[in-house]
């Protein structure tokens, strides 16, 4: 079993997990490996290769692990963190550590294994995020779990190992480090001023202008003024909102119509990258072995996101060992650059 | 000129340096450029092609700009920051920034254009140790600037845009945040126990030994116990000592051929692999604008190190949506790898 590390000095946590290193692409492995759909797990007819589905949209009333879904979620068969289990929080000396429990699923987005995000219809986008939402939900009924990551990463530059188009999930024990930090932030501004650090931010950013990419009814895209990477870009729900799954239809629709726009421009414009993104909702709204948790129930402590990430630059020494970015592209020329991209096309 | 911005959710800084994008391996260019020594701009007879040199270790007593140096300390023809001018620490609403005021550096650690490192004799490696010490103590004298880093890319999939071999230097007016918060690990610790952290958590390595690469007179390689990466190492003095530039004469031999035993022991066990080192050494011991600086001065409060990191896997969108890592490799794993192999070349 992997497990859960702190680092004594510096207080992150790693997930070492050795069983990582049989998936396919093995470490080195530079090349996505395309299988094709004939030895592909993820594609119709392939339901038994991989563990039983915990998740699936199909509008036939198909049998589970059977073909005819629309959306299918499986458990990641070389999962960095096992379902199974006690957590065994334990301290060893000066370091700590518990057992690598957690989920760790498979969001597979499109029958098609050929297909790609941006060019699937807006109703299947809308599928992908309704999955996103309920496998959040299912998994919140989890009280191990203090936080679910939802993640994409998109060609083997950005970390994925399977062509046919999908997504991933992560359920831990912990908040992770960089949640911790902007759900601390936007506590102390909450205390101080009674108001929404990202409400602040974005309404700033409105009225300046420079960053924003897209404006949607419901949502802003901008490329944030400290952006660590060339075109970074962040989704924000205007109205205040901490937490993903409390969208409604509309939003939801919304939403994807803003994500598909987005993948599609960036695609045009910056030759097809690889990318990750990450969606940053608020941690699991239940207390844990009986205590209030600090994060949980207050909804101004957080304003859910998604960030994206293309990669078009090698994170070199310097990031790695200061955890700041030298970014080449200034936001306000990456915003202006998509903006013309995005109006080129009309709406 | 470029600006360092503040992110004002997480608190991480960012260099956005748009000049940086001419620079010979500009945005999405995967593959390094070997130019050759004729059109290298770092080799002897080209000194002409960088800015006057800064340092330089010349036996010989030749000129300064002209061929018969070892070692070569020039500013980078694409800096990140700039060396002229004023910080102008400013607000903007909400957002927090300055000038891109700092010193960018890169040392050429060999007339060899086809030199590698680790194969350069002992006493060329004590010199480019020797380059870094000098600089750092020069630039020390620069009040503008609180903390010296020293980096190392190797390959272009660690970020290095030349191959002719060399390090690079920054000189910064703020303290990076990953120092930041070793700093306030060991100053909390120092509070508590009147120990140093460091030394703490190396007394227990040593005595567990599991994670032990190596141990020499002077110094410890270990790969730590929440290592992010497959063979990720530290090297740590291990007598207390906060500052790199504090070593004396046989310490830096030691250092030299340390460094040097761990480089060829990685590059023939992982098949030559690109990596990152990154020094780690104490901030400025100077106070700033007249006030004290909380960072220095106490000896207590850091203990100096080198990290060492193989990029044999790809950082994905898990690692930058959580901040933590994903570790495919144990590192006691990794220790028994490499101590392996360095026991089978003798000492």
């Amino acid at each position: 079993m992997s497990e859960l590390r702190r680092d004594p000095i510096v207080g992150r946590w790693v997930i070492i997990a050795e069983r990582r290193a049989e998936r396919p692409v093995a470490i080195m492995d530079e090349e996505e490996r395309d299988v094709g759909p004939s030895a592909c797990p993820l594609c119709p007819g392939k339901e038994r290769n991989t563990p039983p589905e915990v998740f699936a949209i199909r509008p036939d009333c198909s049998e589970p692990n059977t073909p005819g879904w629309l959306i299918r979620v499986v458990p990641n068969k070389y999962p960095a963190l096992t379902i199974e289990g006690d957590l065994n929080r334990r301290g060893l000396g000066m370091f700590d550590l518990m057992n690598g429990v957690g989920a760790h699923e498979v969001i597979i987005e499109t029958p098609e294994h050929n297909a790609r995000l941006p060019d699937l219809p807006l109703q299947q986008i809308k599928l992908v995020l309704v999955a996103y939402r309920e496998r959040i939900i299912d998994l919140r009924n989890d009280k191990r779990f203090i936080y679910i990551l939802v993640f994409r990463n998109y060609r083997a530059a950005a970390g994925a190992s399977l062509l046919h188009p999908h997504s991933q999930l992560i359920a831990i024990a912990i908040t992770p480090e960089i949640v911790k930090r902007k759900l601390e932030s936007a506590r102390a501004h909450f205390m101080e001023k009674q108001r929404c650090l990202f409400c602040d931010l974005l309404s700033q950013e409105l009225r300046l202008g420079e960053r924003v990419v897209l404006e949607t009814e419901h949502f802003v895209v901008l490329s944030p003024f400290a952006a660590r990477f060339p075109y970074e870009l962040h989704i924000y729900p205007k109205a205040h909102c901490h937490d993903f799954v409390l969208m409604n239809e509309e939003q939801l629709e919304d939403f994807a119509r803003t994500l598909k726009r987005i993948l599609c421009c960036v695609r045009d414009t910056l030759n097809d990258p690889p990318y990750n993104y990450v969606l940053h909702t608020s941690p699991n709204p239940v207390p844990r072995l009986g205590r209030p948790d600090y994060w949980q129930t207050l909804p101004y402590d957080y304003h859910w996101h998604l960030e994206f990430i293309p990669r078009l630059t090698r994170v070199a020494g310097f990031e790695w060992g200061t955890g700041f970015y030298i970014n080449p592209v200034p936001p306000e020329l990456a915003a202006e650059v998509l903006r013309g991209e995005l109006s080129s096309k009309g709406a």
